[in-house]
């Protein structure tokens, strides 16, 4: 059999970039999470802040307090964080992704903050949502086992 | 036109009895955490747990802790909860269910403890999700704002 010139070409086409470009709903989570953190530890919390959902329903809870909207969010981050120092370094361990539907995942996994002073921790639990831009956090649930 | 005399008393049926029966997810949702609340408020452990997936991978995080598997989530209530006193009486307040998919919902809310000595309260996440045997919270993180 013969494979036609154009078809050659298309089979050609596919073996060399479909496997780089087929992401995985999976591998896009994981990387929108590690770019959270790539971006926390330059101190960059708007950076930060692009895995979550803009949006005004968008939701974090932590401590008691409930904060709605990707502006009120960012600005807590920016009232709770607003030195390097307090920023310290970040880093997530046990994370798992669970898709739960096409369009939703379940992420949760232990944060770290490597500070001078102290190193605190707990868990987080993210609803992560695919929106017309991506992947996005819609709800985050963050709890610290230290305070 | 004739509706037949067949057509009428399925027309008949269906207005009698759809709305009662077709209870909405989200009131099954509801009714499912009212239920805990009542079991909870009775003393009855168990009754409360059936608010949960009955399987090996229910998760409940809370203080830092992460509890995998339906037994294991009923071992620590009875751990943490051994007497009436300390169960005290369960509310939930601001309790909010959001579907995010056919068999997928979040339902966010306040959890306040009212007891003789304290009245600890706090936030909770509850992924739930539709399984053969009903909605059944998948996982709950809980976490405290008085401690």
């Amino acid at each position: 059999m013969r494979i036609p010139f154009i078809g050659l070409l298309l089979l050609l086409s596919v073996a060399a970039f479909s496997p780089a470009r087929a992401q995985s709903d999976s591998q896009r989570i994981h990387r929108l999470l590690t770019d959270q953190v790539d971006a926390w530890n330059r101190g960059d919390i708007e950076g930060f802040m692009k895995g979550y959902w803009n949006s005004d329903s968008t939701e974090f809870v932590s401590g008691g307090a409930l904060v709605r909207g990707y502006r009120e969010v960012l600005a807590r981050y920016h009232k709770s964080y607003d030195t390097r120092e307090k920023m310290g370094r970040l880093e997530f361990d046990e994370l798992v992704v669970r898709k739960i539907s096409a369009a939703a995942a379940i992420a949760t996994g232990i944060w770290r903050l490597y500070r001078a002073t102290d190193q605190p921790w707990g868990r987080f639990t993210l609803v992560i949502e695919k929106k017309p831009e991506g992947w996005r956090i819609t709800h985050d649930h963050t709890s610290s086992a230290t305070k």
